[in-house]
Parts: C-alpha cells; sequence; structure tokens
C-alpha cells in the first residue's frame, strides 16, 4: 500500500476550507465591509498547514482515524482564523508594510488601513468564538475544550505569536545575536505550528507521552520550517513565495541564512526534521499510526523541499 | 441602613485592580516593551466601569455576597482586557487618530504605532487566556467556563464591537440614519456593557429570569451610557472627559445630541436608565440582593449624572 500524500493533504484542506466557508460569518452579513474584508483574506489560497497539522496530529493519537472526534474541523480551523488575523496585521504599513501577500493584493491595500485592523481583531476574536461556539464545538468534553483555548490563546499572545513579531519589529535593521533570532523564529511562527499538533493531540485524547511526542515535533518542525522560508526568500521564485524574493534582506531582517550561511542553515533544517520525525516513533507500534504520522511531517517536508520526496510506502 | 456607593464602587474596583496587577504578564517579562506598552494603558486610570458590573451582577444574582465565587474577578477582569486592547486600536492613527486618552498620551504616542497594533492584540488575546487559565479560573465549572467566553467572544466581535467600531469608522463624515446610529452605540459599546453583566450573572449561576432582566438591564443602560458619553462631548470639560471637548463633533461624527438635539438626547438617556433599573425588579423580592441591584445602576448613575444622586437608602 502506498499513502498518497497530494489526496491526503487536498482531502483534509477540502475539510477545512469547507468549514471555513460555513462558519465565518457571510459576506454580506451587518456589516458586509468588515465581513467582506474577513473573507478575502481567509479565502486568499493559505495552505492550511496549521489545521491540517491539528487533524494529522489527532490521527496519530486516534491511530489513523479521526472524523469522530466532535468539534475536530472546528478546532483545527480556529488555527486559520489566528493565523490569518496574524498575516492581516503584519502586513501593515505600520509592520512590515507587504503590498502583495500570496501573489495578491494585501487586505489594507484592498480595504484601507482602518478596516484592515478591524478584520484582523475580528478573525482573532472569531477563533476564540468558535472554540466556545455551542454550534461547533459543544459535542466535546468541557475540560478539554477550555484545555484547547488555553493552548491557542497562550501560544497567540505576548509570550507567543505576538512577542516573536514585536521582537521582529525592533530588531528591524539591528545586529542580533543567535539567541533573538531563535527566539523570534520560535514564537512568531513556531508557537502556533507547536500549538497546532497539541490542539489536534488533546482534542484527540491524547495521554501524556503521546502530548510531549507531537509537541517535541511541533518545536522542531517549527524551527525548521522558518529557516526553510528564510531559505526560500533567498533562493525562491516570486511564484514559489508569493511576493519578491529577497524581502527580508531588503527590509534589513535578520534571517537563519544571513547569521549561519546558505549551506549551514540547510543542514540544520534537515536535521531539526529528522529529529521531529524520530518524536513521533512512540506512534509507531500501531499500524494504523503510521498513516497519520506520515502526513504529519510530510507537510512540512513539501513545503520544505518543494521538489518532494514524493509518495511514502507504508508496508 | 444607608449604602454607601463610593465605598462599594472604590472597593471592587480596587479588587480588580489589584488583581489584573498580578495576572497581567510583568513589564520586565521578556519581550519587556511589549508588556510594558500592555501595562501603560492597562494601568492608565480607567474606571472599571465593565468589571465592576460583572462583579454587581454576579452579587445581583446571589444576593449580595459574590466573594466565595470561584474566578469571578477573573472574569470581571477579563473585559478590562478586551476594553483597553479596543481603546488602543481606535485611537491609532488609522482609526480615531488621537493624541490623549483620560488625561495621557495614547499608546502609540508613547510606544510608537507597531508596538500599539500588537500590545491591543496581545491584550484581546490575554483576556481568552484568562478565561481558560488554570491558574485563575479552574475552580468554575467547566461548562459554565466555556458559556463566558463564548459571551465575551460573541460581543466582542464582529456582530459586536468590533462591528460597531467598523460602521463607525465608515459613518464618519456621511449623513447616517438613526437606525445606524443605534446600531453603531449598541455594537461598539453596547455589546461589552451587555455581556459585563451577563458574564457576571452566568458566573453566579443565574437562571433564565435572572439572566434576561440583567440582559435588558445592560442592553438599556448601556445605551444610555452612550448617549450621556455623547452629552458629555459636548458639555463636559476637557478634566472630565480626559480629552478636548467637541472632538467628536470635529471629526464629523454623528452623535445622539447631533441627531436629536441635547434636551431630547438628555430625556432619553434617563428613560433608558429609569427602564433598566425596572429590569432589575425580578431581584427586589430580596432585600440582601437590593445592594447589589443598587450599585448595579448605581455605577452607572455615577457617570450618567456626574452630579450624583448621593447615597441610596436601602430600608
Amino acid at each position: 500500500m502506498t499513502f498518497d500524500l497530494k489526496k491526503y493533504i487536498n482531502d483534509r484542506r477540502r475539510l477545512v476550507e469547507e468549514f471555513i466557508g460555513r462558519a465565518a460569518p457571510k459576506a454580506d452579513a451587518m456589516p458586509p465591509t468588515l465581513h467582506s474584508s474577513m473573507r478575502y483574506s481567509l479565502e486568499a489560497g493559505g495552505k492550511r498547514v496549521r489545521p491540517i497539522l491539528a487533524i494529522a496530529a489527532a490521527e496519530a493519537v486516534r491511530g489513523g482515524d479521526a472524523a469522530g472526534i466532535p468539534g475536530l474541523v472546528a478546532v483545527a480551523s480556529s488555527l486559520e482564523f489566528i493565523h490569518t488575523y496574524s498575516l492581516i496585521h503584519d502586513d501593515l504599513p505600520a509592520m512590515d508594510n507587504d503590498d502583495f501577500r500570496r501573489g495578491k493584493p494585501t487586505n489594507h491595500k484592498v480595504y484601507g488601513e482602518a478596516a484592515a485592523i478591524l478584520a484582523g481583531d475580528a478573525l482573532l476574536t472569531f477563533a476564540f468564538e468558535l472554540l466556545s461556539s455551542p454550534a461547533y464545538t459543544s459535542g466535546m468534553d468541557a475540560a478539554r475544550r477550555i484545555k484547547i483555548i488555553h493552548e491557542l490563546a497562550y501560544a497567540s499572545g505576548s509570550m507567543g505569536m505576538v512577542g516573536g513579531q514585536a521582537v521582529d519589529m525592533e530588531s528591524e535593521g539591528k545586529d542580533i545575536d543567535s539567541v533573538t533570532l531563535e527566539y523570534i523564529h520560535t514564537r512568531k511562527t513556531g508557537a502556533l505550528i507547536r500549538a497546532s499538533v497539541r490542539m489536534g493531540a488533546i482534542a484527540a485524547g491524547a495521554n501524556d507521552e503521546q502530548l510531549k511526542a507531537v509537541t517535541r515535533y511541533g518545536e522542531e518542525a517549527g524551527l525548521s520550517f522558518q529557516i526553510a522560508d528564510d531559505i526560500l526568500d533567498i533562493t525562491g521564485t516570486k511564484e514559489e513565495i508569493g511576493k519578491d524574493a529577497g524581502s527580508d534582506v531588503e527590509k534589513g531582517k535578520k534571517t537563519y541564512p544571513a547569521m549561519f550561511g546558505l549551506e549551514q542553515s540547510k543542514s540544520r533544517a534537515m536535521e531539526l526534521q529528522a529529529s521531529a520525525v524520530e518524536a513521533l516513533s512512540v506512534f509507531g507500534g500501531r499500524r494504523r499510526a503510521a498513516q497519520g504520522d506520515c502526513a504529519v511531517y510530510s507537510i512540512k517536508e513539501e513545503l520544505i523541499c518543494p521538489e518532494g520526496r514524493g509518495t511514502h510506502g507504508i508496508s
């Protein structure tokens, strides 16, 4: 039996996008401009990496089948609302001042700055509305829901994603050391990746050992992804990265390649990735789990090695 | 026995401020600039109206004593984190572009625009961290916590506070009708006032009748408060309102007095206030409840009639 990675990812992406389309406020609901701007960014063609990771982690814990976990897709999708808000705010003139995102004009270029700030605020808030919603997540155990809400809040807040972005902004054009660079990477992107797999695992009822395993996976794969992103900023084409290459360097942002060189950055990314996958060996004894595990790291591999490793054989 | 309103408010305000001081991230915790800017606005001298209303509503439901409700002060304080974030974002150059708030320079004037956007994002997120925190709210029933989280998320989001601000921004300098004006008022300020009393009541285990009563109170007193705020913008001194008088008018904002005249606005505010208090009669049969009820509406009265009605006799 071979594992069709593309199909695996596409199936879950469709599930998440169908859910977001249904759960997000309709574009014509009052106030329509706000809701249109929220949907503009939600539907701007994200890869849905975080939601797919959450589902894959739940599948790893359950041994391959997560369809019966109540509220799992809502939990997974809440991550995309947070991620989308963070992109809108990061792109603002006062922040990274980006005109394009995934090849499309950024939210504030289309709707104006005030509307973009508010769309971000509303998307952030909506993530928590979803996780506490009687309509979408009430089938879950209440204590588990609280844990999931706390995971998301902590990971996105001042000690997590927002903290990473704050230090990144402060560091622009300054000489920073490798400790600060790693702080930025592990918070700005890493915290939410880590939360993704943890939230999926908690929704699936993971035990301590399993939660620890996906946590290590999330931390290492997340940092690996961020280094890969830095590499792509230098070596990628505009099509691959959805914006002009070299934009980090141009803004005086410190990146892994700028600090350690391209080759060393590549091998660090691959090392972290291998170690992340190693962490998942805890699920290895169970045959049906293999599919989930494989998927968890494959999503990252697809991003890190765009040439891909093709399909993964599961015996 | 007379009821000392000032003392009542001050006692609860102290409780809330002590809690916020303890629970909010320390100013020297990494990243220090972000945390300092969060604390700058948290400690800028707010009246803590929303948290006090939440506690007062819980007291009304419990018949005067709310000290034993686990997590109540955390629930009440979460409202202040949301309120504070909304002020920071509203003051931004892309929004209302205000340099002063409560007589002090606004967050972005002190820390810069990027930091102010991030401080707002982090404060918003922290409200939900608090409500799901094992340290501060774990004594509460989990299902009740979920309900409270949903109240706050819905009231602050695109159908509530953010929606009201979005329509307010779009309406600047335009001719709007009274329906739109009421939409703005009931969402931008009203939604969070309504949520304040509801969250407190839910934390106290309110039954349907009690929840309905505080909801009507919250809606009517909230709108009354907003009309009073519009009136103060015209008649108040800089000391009373913490910024230049007439700033709404100057920005082309539509207000109640601008639409209906000063006298009619005043009587509408007083009517709403009377009706709001009337809604609380459901608690009237219980003697100990009277103190809570009295406090609930008195806080508003202090704001609406700055000259005050003095103390309220409770027989």
